[in-house]
């Protein structure tokens, strides 16, 4: 037997490539893969901009759905049982290693490819603007990138624990997007200056958290339009990574700016935030109460149209690799 | 009976005035002022660029100690007890109101003078150091202006926590002083760069908290010497409130930049904070593990020299009127 996976030929060619079957240890799992995520650091990955950490593997991909093909002997998992998984790179493939705390089970009624939409986006906004940020019921969400595969769940999220959202999208037609999801205001920072909307909206000063993948020169409206006791949870940096912030509204608001970046989680931080993610959130799209948002799905060879498509930014949702053959 | 206070004529006049006896509310108390501390923010008062709140007296002043003359009837104090108390303003005068829950007793062998020095620096740190930046025992605290009146106060207490605690300041003699106070490393910030400085101790990127007095072009130096997870907590602008930041070190180290003003908390989180206060900063100065550090000491009359020596920067520890007749 053995398995396919996506190589790195150089920044602008991808091969497919054969290997032995993979092994796993005896808290990891190995799994057929279903369907695998793509992540804009799969893109900088290629480009090598953003070289994998010494430990993982050097295929693209940091999410999967599927089957259980190896259940290490410590994994508490079954083969044959179908779950969705934060893998350390290798998810461009049929096979790939997960560890056990990171593999999380499918409930019935989800399907395969809503499954792998779901691992990184929930670690992400749940470690972000739940663990890092503390929103909490009631309270006003701004989420930017909000039709990003991160973003629409953080909408869907924040609309299930009751707070107002309000998210931002480049072109009326990912507005539009944002208020099928569910959003209380979406904004189209190409039209006109945030600020002057979230005036219009009456909103300014009243957001008690921020999910920013943009940075750059949107920093200072972040803070702008927090209100007291507002805090930013910085998760990508869209236009930059240079920021001038006015530290006078940070005092004056006892405002929180901070960032992370999920893959230099350790290993019991994720396992923690996995636990916290399978009790809270996998019971909504269990439920219909949340429907990851997906653009379009490609097949494995085609993975370099799909990271072109991704980089171009005019995806709504989720890009995925059907990668089972 | 009647009581003084300095009244601002002008930014460059003071007077004292005259007025009937203070009264106060059955949450509060009248204290016969022996001593109150010096506030940057007294200075900006006088100069017009902090206006007080609109509930705050107009006085300025936000910390005494002395004796108790008015015990309102739900404060929980008597007659005659004595305290150290963060005033609503009013402190640069011989009697000033205060909140019961902003009032702690003065512990036997703790001199009024000394007592005096303690409840903003004590608040200030313990918000900032210990509530939002969650400075935990055996960690690496940079103090920024190290020999301040709470910048002495969080050195001292991080010591007593067994951190390690790296401490700046402006010249040599300033540096010796934070020797004395148990710095393990002091930094004069006027010799050569604090990166620099900071590579030869080899302390860059060790450092999981800061406690920032001076914003503005440090901010960045801030960011570069945290550690993973680290956390710096701004309490001034001393050099400028714009800040130009680096947002991917924000991420790749999780840190997390916040801010407060401490007169903006709400009485209720004020009243939490000074339970903290009492129960675990005040038994280290009564039992002498923690010695605020004092500068000079003037009459009240001379209000307007003392803040002019605290303008010029050329003080180390606490500035403290005389208002005891």
């Amino acid at each position: 037997m053995s398995y396919h996976f996506i190589h790195i030929e150089d920044p602008e060619t991808l091969s497919i490539q054969q290997g032995d079957d993979l092994q796993c240890r005896a808290d990891e799992v190995v799994i057929d893969v279903a369907y695998a995520g793509l992540n804009r650091a799969d893109v900088l990955q290629r480009m090598g901009l953003y070289p994998p950490p010494p430990d993982a593997s050097k295929v693209m991909g940091l999410e999967v759905s599927g089957c259980i093909k190896v259940a290490g002997e410590e994994s508490g998992f079954s083969v044959g049982e179908r779950v969705c998984a934060l893998v350390h790179g290798g998810g461009y493939a049929t096979q790939a290693v997960a560890k056990a705390v990171c593999t999380m089970r499918t409930p019935e009624g989800v399907d395969d490819l809503t499954a792998a939409c779901l691992p990184e986006a929930f670690l992400t906004v749940w470690y972000n603007v739940i663990v890092r940020a503390s929103l909490k019921a009631g309270e006003t969400l701004l989420v930017h990138g909000g039709v990003s595969g991160i973003g629409n769940i953080a909408v869907q999220l924040a609309k299930s624990m009751g707070c107002k959202v309000i998210a931002t999208a480049g072109t009326p037609e990912k507005c539009s997007i944002l208020d099928r999801l569910g959003a209380d205001i979406s904004l189209n920072y190409s039209a006109s200056s945030l600020t002057q909307q979230c005036q219009e909206h009456g909103v300014m000063g009243e957001v008690d958290v921020v999910l920013d993948m943009v940075g750059g020169d949107f920093e200072q409206f972040n803070l702008e339009c927090l209100a007291v006791d507002g805090r930013i949870a910085c998760i990508g940096l869209m236009r930059g990574g240079q920021a001038t912030i006015d530290l006078t509204q940070l005092l004056m608001k006892r405002a929180t700016l901070t960032g992370s970046t999920l893959r230099r989680l350790t290993p019991s931080e994720k396992a923690r935030c996995f636990e916290e993610v399978e009790a809270h959130m996998m019971p909504l799209v269990a439920a219909g109460a949340m429907t990851p948002l997906v653009d379009r799905v490609y097949d494995l060879p085609d993975a370099l149209d799909a990271q072109t498509y991704m980089a171009s930014g005019g995806h709504a949702g989720k890009l995925l690799l059907k990668c089972a053959s």
